[in-house]
């Protein structure tokens, strides 16, 4: 965790919340000299251009932009289109392919309509890197390429570790924190902001700034959000996250379930609350007063900030851990999926193309256990849906949807 | 030495004069199968687009340009001033800097009329690599990069050597060997040519054909001359060099100078002549023929080639070996230059300019040892040259230039 140094009474008020939770600052006198020149800061952070689907974790360094909102600068929202539209030129990774201009577009609609959710999008550019990169002669590739050795950048934590072991590296994955690098120098960027898994690359842009005769950026990291396990970091895949776009009932138990150890680092992380609340909490837990209260208030904001203070003060009533089974709880979504000209679908089928499964055989076996109900009936296997029919589907205590099969 | 292997009966005569001197051929049969094939073939060689002056060392591979040409091939005479147009993009190397259009221009001129002394104009093709490499989008670049590994580019024993001595390696110098590679791509070149020290860069061109789906380039490499020391390759710097646009009779007296052990390397690196005739002087030296009289033949076909069948008959008499100072050869150079604005020059700058010495330390040296000659007498220490007058130099017995001074 980064201690702040003493030298800091001038702005310490604003320096408090900036540095609330933040992993490490490079170098936090020429932040303070920055805040300090009562300029308007520009502050960038940057985005995979692929197709989002932002959980709380990622949150964590949205909500360090939404301070630098709130205390006056402009964050520079940067959408890495341009090597989304290059693809991995390797042609190996399926996963990679090559993104179209309507895809960039497409996506960032979809980040826009969930970052702003935290972001205020009065004092956000959403910018496109693609749009200066494009315009870069090979001979400008050159240059920028000039300004790092091979030693600096086997330096990087991966390539270190992919080069000793033999593994292949390819040099144009040498060129790619430079181009990240040289948008902080397109962007003339005062701060970057990024996961601590990219303080090399943030680095990169503070040395080509330099080399660029530009007063380099100050270098912000952030640390990883422990998912709900409290070990390993939220992630979509582990099944450990807390999505935003989660309803309100799931948030709220999701976040209650948090093991206790790690319910400080989710406050210094995801609370805009002043210190003073903050330290009120410490105290109260301290002296006794169950964890669990605290976890509520934190959730109660988080919820707040995503589906309104209404469903905040409501969350806990239809909290998935404390519905019952066969109880059909407020809110529930819809989805439409499609029988493929089929009569019939198999509730298996069902489950997974309505989202309420990874697959078929996570289907099976929550039939199995029984916990698998249709229009709060528990049913069993061998159940189909017809097509036309609207069925409340609950997957486990804290799956439901409204699904409607169509032709 | 490059040794043929037997399967190459079909086309043996030309194999034997292509392959003779040659280093190595990567791969010999891909070569017999591109001659057999009955096509034109496409033969590459790069060159700097630095200012050229041309000594016999250069001239090993455009003999090998030439043989191939007289095969009914064509030369696709590359001159590389992409790279030259950005010169050293790190600004650390005064002798790099960005050359201009114009220079290139111009380098090129002087260089095509060196070259078409022993290349054919009607079979070569003189290309420009900024021609495709300036229209190479920034997504054409990394995908151009993507197709070499960092350790591949680590095994060019230049980038070893400095990986392991922890001498830094600019990320764009990576790139070089690519674009060469690339170059061989854009010209769909069949056969490669270069010296030994550019096997690593010649074989890219072949990974890289191989990349964008064409049938890969063979790569031949042909070894450094020797110098007249017979020990360290020919180079302006060592001084052990002899210039295409040496006098005859220059030329003569450094060719008869080299040493026995490396006349055979210089017949087979620069003669044209058959199989049969080299063989007939070797065994003419064997059998207690003087080895001068062998070197005196070349020496003869060499003058022939820079300075036509005239010259070659009597270089032998104004041989500088064979001068002595004071005696005035026919076929002295003419050199203008400029007094700046002053009525006399002292000798050592006229000889400075007119290019008989590196330098006026140099020229004090000879005049000092009393082997500096105006008009056939020597002189001493404060003598000057005035504006108007012609004047025969020589410093030395080596170096002679008919200088007329002008305001």
């Amino acid at each position: 965790m980064f201690v702040s140094s003493e030298n800091n009474t001038a702005i310490a008020p604003e320096l408090d919340i900036l540095l609330r939770g933040v992993e490490e600052v490079l170098v936090e006198d020429e932040l303070i000299k920055k805040l300090n020149s009562g300029r308007k800061l520009n502050v960038k952070a940057g985005f995979d251009p692929t197709a989002p689907d932002l959980h709380l974790g990622h949150t964590v360094l949205l909500n360090k932009l939404r301070i630098f909102q709130d205390l006056g600068h402009e964050v520079c929202f940067l959408i890495g289109d341009f090597t989304g539209l290059i693809g991995d030129p390797t042609g190996k990774s399926v996963t990679r392919k090559p993104l179209t201009v309507e895809q960039v577009v497409e996506n960032a609609k979809t980040y826009e309509a969930q970052v702003f959710k935290v972001l205020d999008p009065q004092k956000t550019r959403v910018v496109f890197n693609s749009e200066w990169m494009n315009r870069l002669t090979p001979a400008d590739f050159i240059r920028l390429a000039s300004h790092a050795t091979v030693s600096r950048m086997l330096e990087r934590d991966d390539f270190s570790k992919r080069f000793q072991a033999q593994q292949p590296i390819a040099i144009h994955e040498f060129l790619y924190p430079l181009m990240q690098g040289y948008d902080s120098v397109a962007l003339e960027a005062d701060i970057e902001l990024g996961g601590t898994d990219q303080k090399f690359n943030l680095l990169m842009g503070r040395a080509l700034q330099r080399d660029y005769n530009q007063t380099p950026q100050v270098v912000m990291t952030m640390p990883l959000l422990a998912g709900t396990d409290g070990v390993r970091k939220m992630s979509k895949s582990l099944e450990n996250y807390i999505g935003i776009n989660d309803l309100p009932g799931e948030m709220y138990s999701k976040l209650l379930s948090i093991p206790d150890q790690i319910m400080w680092r989710y406050f210094d992380l995801l609370s805009f609350k002043p210190k003073s609340e903050l330290d009120a909490w410490h105290r109260r837990v301290s002296e006794g007063e169950n964890p669990q209260t605290a976890k509520a208030a934190l959730a109660r904001e988080i919820i707040a900030r995503f589906h309104g203070e209404a469903a905040a003060e409501s969350a806990h009533q239809s909290a998935g851990n404390q519905a019952r089974l066969g109880d059909i709880p407020e809110n529930v979504p819809s989805v439409e999926i499609s029988a493929n000209g089929q009569e019939n679908l198999p509730i298996a089928a069902v489950m997974r193309l309505a989202g309420l499964v990874k697959n078929s055989n996570a289907a099976r076996d929550l039939i199995a256990r029984g916990v698998v109900y249709v229009d709060g009936k528990p049913i069993e296997m061998g159940f189909e849906v017809a097509v036309g029919h609207e069925r409340v589907i609950q997957a486990g205590k804290k799956k439901i949807a409204r699904v409607t099969v169509t032709l």
